[in-house]
Protein backbone atom coordinates (compact mmCIF):
# COMPACT_ATOMS: atom_id res chain seq x y z
CA UNK A 1 0.00 0.00 0.00
CA UNK A 2 1.36 3.07 -1.03
CA UNK A 3 -0.98 5.93 0.76
CA UNK A 4 0.15 9.45 1.26
CA UNK A 5 -2.86 9.45 4.07
CA UNK A 6 -1.33 6.28 5.83
CA UNK A 7 2.18 7.64 5.79
CA UNK A 8 1.15 10.92 7.23
CA UNK A 9 -1.42 8.56 10.04
CA UNK A 10 1.97 6.88 10.50
CA UNK A 11 4.14 9.71 11.00
CA UNK A 12 6.17 8.52 7.90
CA UNK A 13 5.05 11.32 6.03
CA UNK A 14 4.95 15.44 6.84
CA UNK A 15 2.24 16.92 7.88
CA UNK A 16 0.96 19.96 9.77
CA UNK A 17 -1.59 18.09 11.93
CA UNK A 18 -4.05 20.50 13.98
CA UNK A 19 -6.08 17.03 15.65
CA UNK A 20 -6.11 13.81 16.76
CA UNK A 21 -7.58 11.10 18.62
CA UNK A 22 -8.26 7.48 18.22
CA UNK A 23 -9.93 6.95 14.93
CA UNK A 24 -9.07 10.05 13.17
CA UNK A 25 -6.79 12.90 12.27
CA UNK A 26 -7.03 16.37 10.91
CA UNK A 27 -4.23 18.61 9.42
CA UNK A 28 -3.80 21.31 6.70
CA UNK A 29 -4.30 20.01 3.08
CA UNK A 30 -1.02 21.20 1.38
CA UNK A 31 -2.75 22.89 -1.42
CA UNK A 32 -5.56 25.01 0.32
CA UNK A 33 -8.12 27.01 -1.35
CA UNK A 34 -7.75 29.44 0.71
CA UNK A 35 -5.96 29.89 4.29
CA UNK A 36 -7.04 27.17 7.05
CA UNK A 37 -8.12 24.45 4.62
CA UNK A 38 -7.64 21.49 6.56
CA UNK A 39 -8.57 17.61 5.72
CA UNK A 40 -9.88 15.05 8.09
CA UNK A 41 -9.46 11.46 7.33
CA UNK A 42 -10.41 8.14 9.07
CA UNK A 43 -7.14 6.43 10.63
CA UNK A 44 -8.14 3.09 9.23
CA UNK A 45 -7.48 3.21 5.57
CA UNK A 46 -10.27 3.32 3.15
CA UNK A 47 -10.44 4.31 -0.55
CA UNK A 48 -13.90 5.30 -1.10
CA UNK A 49 -17.00 6.15 0.70
CA UNK A 50 -17.91 2.33 -0.08
CA UNK A 51 -15.05 0.70 1.59
CA UNK A 52 -15.72 3.51 4.68
CA UNK A 53 -16.96 2.04 8.06
CA UNK A 54 -19.55 4.29 9.11
CA UNK A 55 -18.77 4.60 12.35
CA UNK A 56 -15.59 6.39 10.97
CA UNK A 57 -17.49 8.42 8.65
CA UNK A 58 -19.69 9.11 11.61
CA UNK A 59 -16.23 10.61 13.49
CA UNK A 60 -14.60 12.41 10.68
CA UNK A 61 -18.28 14.42 10.15
CA UNK A 62 -17.97 15.23 13.89
CA UNK A 63 -14.24 16.37 13.53
CA UNK A 64 -15.19 18.44 10.77
CA UNK A 65 -18.20 20.16 12.64
CA UNK A 66 -15.31 21.01 15.56
CA UNK A 67 -13.32 22.34 13.02
CA UNK A 68 -15.43 24.41 11.37
CA UNK A 69 -16.54 25.66 14.80
CA UNK A 70 -12.70 26.61 15.95
CA UNK A 71 -12.17 27.95 12.35
CA UNK A 72 -14.98 30.75 12.87
CA UNK A 73 -14.11 31.43 16.52
CA UNK A 74 -13.68 34.87 17.86
CA UNK A 75 -10.53 36.35 19.33
CA UNK A 76 -8.11 35.65 16.97
CA UNK A 77 -7.37 35.86 13.15
CA UNK A 78 -6.19 32.68 11.22
CA UNK A 79 -2.48 34.10 11.79
CA UNK A 80 -3.03 33.79 15.65
CA UNK A 81 -3.32 37.98 15.80
CA UNK A 82 -5.86 39.33 17.83
CA UNK A 83 -8.58 40.25 16.29
CA UNK A 84 -12.37 42.16 16.90
CA UNK A 85 -14.26 39.58 14.63
CA UNK A 86 -14.09 36.12 13.44
CA UNK A 87 -11.56 34.75 10.99
CA UNK A 88 -13.72 32.78 9.41
CA UNK A 89 -17.56 34.13 7.64
CA UNK A 90 -17.95 30.72 6.62
CA UNK A 91 -17.26 27.10 6.18
CA UNK A 92 -17.76 24.64 3.31
CA UNK A 93 -17.27 20.91 3.91
CA UNK A 94 -16.60 18.60 1.14
CA UNK A 95 -16.22 15.45 0.25
CA UNK A 96 -14.87 13.81 -3.44
CA UNK A 97 -16.26 10.25 -4.01
CA UNK A 98 -14.39 8.93 -6.51
CA UNK A 99 -11.85 10.52 -9.29
CA UNK A 100 -15.18 11.59 -11.64
CA UNK A 101 -16.16 13.56 -8.33
CA UNK A 102 -12.58 14.92 -8.24
CA UNK A 103 -10.93 12.59 -5.74
CA UNK A 104 -6.93 12.57 -5.93
CA UNK A 105 -5.78 10.97 -3.00
CA UNK A 106 -8.07 7.27 -2.42
CA UNK A 107 -8.06 7.39 1.47
CA UNK A 108 -11.32 9.52 1.95
CA UNK A 109 -11.08 12.45 3.28
CA UNK A 110 -12.99 15.47 4.21
CA UNK A 111 -12.11 19.05 3.46
CA UNK A 112 -13.01 21.79 5.86
CA UNK A 113 -12.65 24.99 3.60
CA UNK A 114 -12.69 28.77 5.95
CA UNK A 115 -14.38 30.80 3.66
CA UNK A 116 -14.65 34.43 3.77
CA UNK A 117 -15.70 37.64 1.21
CA UNK A 118 -14.10 37.46 -2.20
CA UNK A 119 -11.32 34.47 -1.61
CA UNK A 120 -12.47 33.37 -5.07
CA UNK A 121 -14.10 29.58 -4.10
CA UNK A 122 -17.01 28.00 -4.47
CA UNK A 123 -18.86 25.39 -6.89
CA UNK A 124 -18.99 25.71 -10.79
CA UNK A 125 -21.93 24.45 -12.30
CA UNK A 126 -25.59 25.40 -13.67
CA UNK A 127 -28.45 23.95 -11.51
CA UNK A 128 -31.36 23.16 -13.51
CA UNK A 129 -35.27 23.49 -12.63
CA UNK A 130 -36.78 19.93 -13.05
CA UNK A 131 -40.36 19.38 -13.05
CA UNK A 132 -41.75 17.95 -10.00
CA UNK A 133 -43.04 15.00 -11.25
CA UNK A 134 -39.39 14.15 -12.91
CA UNK A 135 -38.50 14.91 -9.20
CA UNK A 136 -40.61 12.41 -8.05
CA UNK A 137 -40.02 9.71 -10.43
CA UNK A 138 -35.87 10.05 -9.74
CA UNK A 139 -36.76 10.00 -6.32
CA UNK A 140 -38.74 6.97 -6.61
CA UNK A 141 -35.70 5.04 -8.36
CA UNK A 142 -33.21 5.89 -5.74
CA UNK A 143 -36.31 5.00 -2.80
CA UNK A 144 -35.78 1.32 -4.62
CA UNK A 145 -31.81 1.30 -3.89
CA UNK A 146 -32.19 2.15 -0.77
CA UNK A 147 -34.25 -0.99 -0.04
CA UNK B 1 -39.55 30.45 11.73
CA UNK B 2 -39.91 30.33 8.42
CA UNK B 3 -38.34 27.30 7.16
CA UNK B 4 -38.94 25.92 3.96
CA UNK B 5 -37.11 22.77 5.40
CA UNK B 6 -39.17 22.64 8.80
CA UNK B 7 -41.81 22.79 6.58
CA UNK B 8 -40.91 19.73 4.37
CA UNK B 9 -39.88 18.40 7.59
CA UNK B 10 -43.97 18.52 8.64
CA UNK B 11 -45.15 18.00 5.14
CA UNK B 12 -46.48 21.19 4.96
CA UNK B 13 -44.23 22.17 1.78
CA UNK B 14 -43.61 19.69 -1.06
CA UNK B 15 -41.06 17.15 -1.47
CA UNK B 16 -39.70 14.11 -3.13
CA UNK B 17 -38.58 12.27 -0.59
CA UNK B 18 -35.82 9.85 -0.69
CA UNK B 19 -35.51 8.71 3.09
CA UNK B 20 -36.86 9.13 6.24
CA UNK B 21 -35.51 8.11 10.10
CA UNK B 22 -36.69 9.54 13.25
CA UNK B 23 -33.71 12.20 13.22
CA UNK B 24 -33.13 13.25 9.55
CA UNK B 25 -35.16 13.33 6.15
CA UNK B 26 -33.87 13.23 2.55
CA UNK B 27 -35.02 14.52 -0.58
CA UNK B 28 -34.35 15.58 -4.05
CA UNK B 29 -32.92 19.58 -4.05
CA UNK B 30 -35.50 21.47 -6.69
CA UNK B 31 -32.12 23.47 -8.32
CA UNK B 32 -30.32 20.06 -8.94
CA UNK B 33 -26.42 20.38 -10.03
CA UNK B 34 -26.71 17.23 -11.90
CA UNK B 35 -29.61 14.73 -12.29
CA UNK B 36 -30.50 12.65 -8.90
CA UNK B 37 -28.71 15.80 -6.67
CA UNK B 38 -30.01 15.21 -2.60
CA UNK B 39 -29.94 17.19 0.32
CA UNK B 40 -30.13 15.54 3.87
CA UNK B 41 -31.02 17.46 6.44
CA UNK B 42 -31.44 16.83 10.59
CA UNK B 43 -35.60 17.07 11.50
CA UNK B 44 -34.59 18.99 14.53
CA UNK B 45 -33.79 22.96 13.53
CA UNK B 46 -30.18 23.70 13.18
CA UNK B 47 -29.48 27.50 11.51
CA UNK B 48 -25.99 26.26 10.90
CA UNK B 49 -23.12 24.04 12.44
CA UNK B 50 -23.11 26.08 15.12
CA UNK B 51 -26.59 25.34 16.31
CA UNK B 52 -26.36 21.87 15.04
CA UNK B 53 -26.32 18.87 17.74
CA UNK B 54 -23.43 16.81 16.83
CA UNK B 55 -25.16 13.84 17.31
CA UNK B 56 -27.33 14.69 14.45
CA UNK B 57 -24.43 15.98 12.08
CA UNK B 58 -23.24 12.21 12.67
CA UNK B 59 -26.62 10.79 11.76
CA UNK B 60 -26.72 13.50 8.64
CA UNK B 61 -23.03 12.24 7.36
CA UNK B 62 -24.14 8.47 7.87
CA UNK B 63 -27.31 9.32 5.79
CA UNK B 64 -25.45 10.83 3.28
CA UNK B 65 -22.85 7.80 3.16
CA UNK B 66 -26.11 5.43 2.59
CA UNK B 67 -27.04 7.81 -0.21
CA UNK B 68 -24.04 7.77 -2.30
CA UNK B 69 -23.88 4.12 -1.76
CA UNK B 70 -27.50 4.06 -3.76
CA UNK B 71 -26.70 6.83 -6.37
CA UNK B 72 -23.70 4.27 -7.49
CA UNK B 73 -25.25 1.12 -7.03
CA UNK B 74 -25.37 -1.18 -10.44
CA UNK B 75 -28.29 -2.30 -12.32
CA UNK B 76 -30.32 0.48 -12.42
CA UNK B 77 -29.69 4.20 -14.09
CA UNK B 78 -31.33 6.56 -12.89
CA UNK B 79 -34.55 7.00 -15.08
CA UNK B 80 -34.89 3.67 -13.47
CA UNK B 81 -33.94 1.68 -16.55
CA UNK B 82 -31.53 -1.13 -16.27
CA UNK B 83 -28.40 -0.57 -17.29
CA UNK B 84 -24.90 -2.64 -17.16
CA UNK B 85 -23.20 0.52 -15.51
CA UNK B 86 -23.16 2.50 -12.54
CA UNK B 87 -26.10 5.31 -12.63
CA UNK B 88 -23.32 7.43 -10.94
CA UNK B 89 -19.44 7.14 -11.37
CA UNK B 90 -18.57 9.12 -8.01
CA UNK B 91 -20.29 11.76 -5.76
CA UNK B 92 -19.61 15.02 -3.89
CA UNK B 93 -20.81 15.63 -0.56
CA UNK B 94 -20.86 19.29 0.12
CA UNK B 95 -22.39 21.45 2.99
CA UNK B 96 -22.13 25.20 2.91
CA UNK B 97 -22.36 26.74 6.35
CA UNK B 98 -22.54 31.06 6.64
CA UNK B 99 -23.87 33.09 3.57
CA UNK B 100 -20.39 34.32 2.58
CA UNK B 101 -20.35 30.01 1.75
CA UNK B 102 -23.20 29.47 -0.44
CA UNK B 103 -25.36 28.86 2.25
CA UNK B 104 -29.34 29.95 1.30
CA UNK B 105 -31.45 27.99 3.15
CA UNK B 106 -30.49 28.73 7.02
CA UNK B 107 -31.40 25.15 8.33
CA UNK B 108 -28.25 22.85 8.10
CA UNK B 109 -28.19 20.68 5.04
CA UNK B 110 -25.73 18.32 3.28
CA UNK B 111 -25.67 17.95 -0.52
CA UNK B 112 -25.32 14.56 -1.88
CA UNK B 113 -24.56 14.93 -5.65
CA UNK B 114 -24.11 12.39 -8.32
CA UNK B 115 -20.52 12.46 -10.70
CA UNK B 116 -20.62 11.46 -14.10
CA UNK B 117 -17.67 12.48 -16.89
CA UNK B 118 -18.19 16.03 -18.42
CA UNK B 119 -21.65 16.56 -16.30
CA UNK B 120 -19.86 20.56 -15.78
CA UNK B 121 -20.02 20.74 -11.94
CA UNK B 122 -16.86 20.65 -9.85
CA UNK B 123 -15.12 23.23 -7.86
CA UNK B 124 -14.20 26.62 -8.77
CA UNK B 125 -10.86 28.29 -7.11
CA UNK B 126 -7.35 28.30 -7.09
CA UNK B 127 -5.13 26.22 -4.37
CA UNK B 128 -1.86 27.48 -3.42
CA UNK B 129 1.40 26.36 -2.36
CA UNK B 130 2.49 27.55 1.10
CA UNK B 131 5.36 26.57 2.56
CA UNK B 132 5.46 24.10 5.73
CA UNK B 133 6.19 26.69 7.85
CA UNK B 134 3.35 28.93 7.09
CA UNK B 135 1.40 25.76 7.06
CA UNK B 136 2.97 25.12 10.66
CA UNK B 137 2.00 28.56 11.80
CA UNK B 138 -1.77 27.94 10.87
CA UNK B 139 -1.52 24.52 12.32
CA UNK B 140 -0.78 26.21 15.60
CA UNK B 141 -3.17 28.51 15.43
CA UNK B 142 -6.06 26.37 14.81
CA UNK B 143 -4.80 23.83 17.29
CA UNK B 144 -4.75 26.56 19.96
CA UNK B 145 -8.35 27.54 19.66
CA UNK B 146 -9.22 23.27 19.85
CA UNK B 147 -8.25 24.15 23.03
Amino acid sequence: MNCVFCAIVARTAEASIVHEDEHTLAFMDIRPFTPGHLLVVPKRHASGLAQLDPEDGRRVFAVGQRLAAALRDNGTDLTGLPTDGPCADGVNLFLADGAVAGQEVFHVHLHVIPRTAGDGFGLRGRPTMPRRPDLDYLAGAIRRRLG
